[in-house]
């Protein structure tokens, strides 16, 4: 996998085009080699299975199962997956070698009765199960971070922004409680799905014909017996059908990826806007530097997250779209699904991670929050303030010119207004509406 | 909205490109008239929960209500829309004015405290609450029928057909029985998602503030019943927090949409493929005819149904592109929503429509699927079948070359095999697995 | 089309959900009137090139003619449409019925030979080149305005944001200038692509039988002159074969619309950023209102523009997937094409004369750039200024912290520097580089 | 990179899950390897131009090129991309630290004001350049082949088949015909676009400023000379700006990849369906096998082509949506850039190299073609034949039911016309239209 200079061959990927999830532990879940040990660790299961089902004889499935975890080259396979379509097919030749030089009888329990997609589809989903669990710890990590900031900051006023331009004062307390509700609803989604990821076992068109005329008394039952207990070895759900071309878990991979990633990628849009050098409310604890500039403090986590999150809308399209599977088994369809799904993996688990590491050590500047607040915040105060008195029309009208105590006390139509109702009015503290019984209520959700 | 000569205005849109939805009642309940309805509810329900919550008269909630009930024009609303971005600040305007002819108290009881997006996004919700139940409806319709055709042809034998290739026997009540599983489950995600579309009230930013400062104490309480009141008049479920920039929603609304849209799909690519003229396995019961050659049958229906699937995953990603939204209220990212979501739902409900059609009328030929069985769809069972006397691998090599009987009893290594082995193992009607036990697992799913 | 109390049908759409578009030259054009008129000029069009090739006497051609030219209603062929999967299939019925009321022996002269998608792919085709004439002549109006505004600004400092922060200062003008080159990019793009639509003429399936069958010595070339007949009427161009499942043309056109709506996004990406009321560098001619708060000036035609380049990519992907089109008429991947295709032409259109109209207005405050400049934007100047001296790392490390001369004057290392040295390195506008040169070096191109 | 068992480490890529791109020349020309190398490509030329410009001397530009030759660890450079957002400025200071252990002088002369956007942009545009160059070349190689069977089969007569049902006549070689000339278009787009990638060298924020300071005389003229030299050097085009944030050259790239990958993806699916079992017209040089089916035949390589293009137009939409970049340098938007405009280059340079593999041995089956077609492929022919004697309508309505000569023979009201007559209009062979002066015309294009 090297040249001799110890550069890696220039054909391989080591995430050199991807700081998102470089390094990550998502990442080493997703490799390659990764996606080669969960089809090994499929073969074995089924080997097992069909020894449970009393299709193959114990011994055959612990001959298979050690041969499964010996060395395979991943490499070689890609390139020998051109001819049938996957890398399963010569896998499977390989597989049954290494299990030959074992056991010369188990070689032809390898692989009993499975098509490829059996195999390919159950690896899949052992690789989701674990990339989802990473994603779980990691909203997590952010959901405790969001209840310590929306609670420490409830009453840390701040300019609510709409349109771009600032609108009325809020907290950031309410913000990072808005950040949390919808990681909440993402960790809810992602339990929820890795609870019944299932197994793939339909034979070669679905009908799990061979099973059957492989099971001891050829009945259906041997066929459902041995999904059962596939279910079983691999820990993941029996499905009421074979799914080769009825994607449903694939699309509710892409649906809650792609929730995840967007609710990452809004806290880094605001983290993104709030960290720029005009506004500077928050701050990464571990900017990035530059190439070129020495001063430059960027918000680097922020950008990777968004730039994951920018893609996932993409890559998830591409996932629905399998849900259009012609036939019993589809003709690319199948195929162009494999890297867009472990794509989608990476980058969610990857944002996730950055996400967590980013909220722990963010910098928040409530002077900065304070001093940013532009006097017109309370506009729509003054005019809810002033409408029984002059009217909603003038009263706006008024609000939407002259935003401070002074300005308005200078009126002669507010002649006889109390100084201190004017004080209140233009004060953004007396102006955050239900933000903290908001803030009370999100944050007794999903603790 | 029309020219002297009766044709419609050259802008106006009547559904001509768009045959799976054109006189639909998705359509009906989707249309900008149908939109510029809900928008009005929304704002008389915004006042009667108003009444409710003691920020305004009684009176006035009526006198809201019943100008509500009049005529706006939505081409001119729509021009006004370019200047401030939305269609609720000139319908606000219009419904003021005309509050103010019934009621001139009541005029400044109209969109209290509310910010244009609350409007909308409510008015959006109950607009997908009607659609959801469209679909719905016609996803039992097509249900029904599926449960009916899996069980009378779960004995019709057909060729599965993998990557193209006939692949082994199969039954086409196994096919009808995976088509209604993802029926099924579209419906489950439909009727799940109905049930908790939320009311959008947060106010110019999120905060309710100005709902605080109208309601009668001028305490957090004041706005969070208001916000359970306008959920009781609108009949949609009381939110966390404002979604304004927290679009969980409308993710949800894709990821369902994308899915339904997806299992309609699947049927139509493989009623797309049963009805080609060399398959003819299938025909749908109204074909189409063609504008050049009279003898055309075309499956039209199935044709317009895949038309409308493969557009549902780009319209999915632009939706969950919307959980990428900046600040408290965003710039572009919401309104960039509205369309593709009325899209989706108007596709989506189209296609649910010509399914149920189509499913019903849908003419099966087992005959044809029969005399279609091409012989080498029993080579896996020979394979297996020969494997225990010859092993797995000259077993395979003799099944891919020899598919008929008289074939494999021409061979001498097989001169000790009985006839009727190798007439069984070269009936398709052995082959067909678990197909029934199958069947019967499913159709007792979601009945 | 107007119910009894004025108020539109609920199902037809004006525009309501689409403010970009709403109203515009574009909307006019692409409307399903516009189609329908298209679709009629397409069958007045080959009617007279069948009589310039002698197919059907001009007689007929010019009751066709004259028949194309009456009213047709859009909604009542828009339901027939489900039945055949296209709207021209009805219309052709209606349009033959017409022709038959002025002229008995015409009627048999209508849509001779064609096949319905000739007619739509022709009529839309017509409908691209309106739109794409429109388009051009709104970027032309935006270039010269930027043309204006990138020189009148050429030594207007401001800072260049790099990953949301303060970098190094540039000049409007140079920001000016980059927007107008991806302008002028995309006007080369529309203009050559809007000399190069094609006619559609390829009969049932591409070969012209039908033409040949026709044409008075039933030969090759009969149906060649035909082709190039229907091409002189229409103003297109002849395309070298029938491209019903060629669609090179629609890939063109996704092509260059998402590349326009993207280079507009650009223009209104910056002006949202400039907008923000922290940095407010550059503000709307006519901003928008809020329906809560009366100091709101929001920058409403960007947001506008913004929303429509979010949705190109998604509507060009689709359109990109109808160039795998199966057989020689595909069954769906043509249907699904046509509403995509028009709203990327009316996005695209609308948000080229938002952008038109939002430059020629747009407020530019120099005094705001050059305060908002921090003083950290000379740091790479300082750094490079001072490498000579002390070490390209050390006098990073300098530059990173000490921002102003008169904290560079106050270390000792830098003692021997002269003060004007220090002045010249910490003076924003000593460190423009090359933007004057760039800029002329742009403005030379396209003008 | 590899555990001490020879397998992969699990995070490694190399291509298990894209068998249309494995072990193919533009895997090598675009694995992490291969950019690593074009990075410091591009370094060893930005030096080189330096030293021509006259910033820094030949010398240290000769110890940059020879360090920039050595081995640099990919993996490593991944992880520490995510301290600064991108793997260039780790690797700027292992180049540094290479050249200094070369020429200590040296080392201050690398990456000399330039940011690392300037050198990836640059790197990548060296990778797409190699990409292209293969892509060309495996079209020309398609081209050529097809140039032969549109020849060889412009008389052999198969159906045209339209909405999935047998339409009328067509011949072989029209089709492939059609075929070419998509990928003549491809071609032209692509060597167009080879021709004019640009060099990216625009300094911390595109003014070139660094440049200028750097330069001997501190002018505008300095910056633009090293330009022209950096282009010189990569042999590369000098843009007219800095793109940056003006990525003009990313949307042409996602555009002819997109559109290159659709003109195969449509071969890919006619040779998908003319290789159904129940068609059967067109085989594969090399099918794949089946785990499980011995029998089993898969056009596998259309499999892996059509995969492939039903993935470029989310990853083109992915690369249109960069057009939207804020700023001078953006928080996320180049970033989510790399990886799509990688996977599109290697996509479709797999599926060209697939397809010239594909296309050179495809078994065309003349006789199958001719005993597929079914008697209604006249229709249309006998509906025009008969329309003179009986009227359009009369003839199309016996057309859509009578389609053998004898059939048609047999109706009284065709006694008087001629048996020959019959018998030429339900000749297929009669009825193949302009199909070879369309063949002629589509070859002397491109040849």
């Amino acid at each position: 996998m090297t040249s001799s200079n110890g550069a890696p061959s220039a054909q391989i990927d080591v995430g050199l085009l991807s700081p998102v999830r470089a390094g990550s532990a998502a990442e080493q879940a997703t490799g390659d080699g990764a996606y080669l040990r969960a089809v090994l660790e499929a073969e074995a299961a089924l080997a097992r299975a069909c020894a449970r089902a009393g299709l193959i004889p114990h011994s055959a499935a612990r001959a298979v199962t050690d041969a499964a975890a010996g060395a395979f080259d991943a490499a070689d396979l890609a390139r020998r997956a051109r001819e049938s379509g996957n890398p399963v097919i010569p896998l499977v030749a390989d597989l049954t070698a290494a299990v030959a030089r074992l056991d010369g009888e188990a070689a032809s329990c390898v692989h009993l009765g499975a098509t490829s997609q059996d195999i390919l589809d159950t690896a899949t989903m052992l690789i989701c199960r674990r990339v989802l669990e990473l994603i779980r710890a990691e909203l997590d990590h952010s959901i405790n971070t969001l209840t310590r900031l929306a609670d420490t900051h409830r009453a840390t006023i701040m300019a609510a922004r709409t349109l771009t331009q600032q609108a009325v004062p809020t907290s950031f307390g309410l913000k990072a409680a808005g950040w949390r509700s919808q990681l909440v609803a993402a960790r809810a989604r992602v339990m929820q799905l890795a609870a019944r990821l299932p197994v793939q076992l339909g034979g070669a068109a679905g009908t799990m014909a061979a099973f059957v005329a492989w099971s001891p008394r050829q009945q259906d039952e041997g066929a459902l017996l041995l999904q059962a207990a596939f279910a079983a070895e691999t820990g993941l759900v029996e499905p009421i059908l074979p799914w080769h071309t009825l994607r449903a878990p694939i699309a509710d991979l892409a649906a809650v990826l792609a929730f995840t990633a967007g609710a990452l990628g809004k806290i880094a849009a605001d983290v993104l806007v709030l960290s720029r050098s005009e506004i500077a409310e928050l701050t990464e604890g571990a900017p990035g530097g530059s190439s070129a500039m020495p001063h430059k403090r960027n918000p680097v986590r922020a950008v990777l997250i968004a730039a994951a999150a920018r893609r996932l809308p993409a890559l998830a399209a591409q996932l629905f779209g399998s849900l259009v599977a012609e036939d019993e088994r589809a003709a690319g369809v199948w195929h162009g699904e494999w890297e867009p799904l472990r794509e989608a993996l990476r980058l969610t688990a990857g944002a996730a991670e950055h996400c967590a590491a980013m909220l722990e050590t963010l910098h928040v500047d409530p002077e900065r929050m304070r001093t940013n607040l532009r006097p017109e915040v309370t506009a729509e105060h003054v005019a809810i303030g002033l409408a029984a008195r002059l009217g909603r029309s003038r009263a706006a009208a008024i609000a939407a010119r002259h935003h401070t105590s002074d300005e308005l006390r200078a009126l002669p139509e507010l002649a006889g207004v109390p100084a201190s109702v004017l004080e209140r009015l233009t004060d953004p503290d007396t102006y955050v509406g239900a933000a903290e019984a908001l803030i009370d209520r999100a944050l007794r959700e999903g603790g």
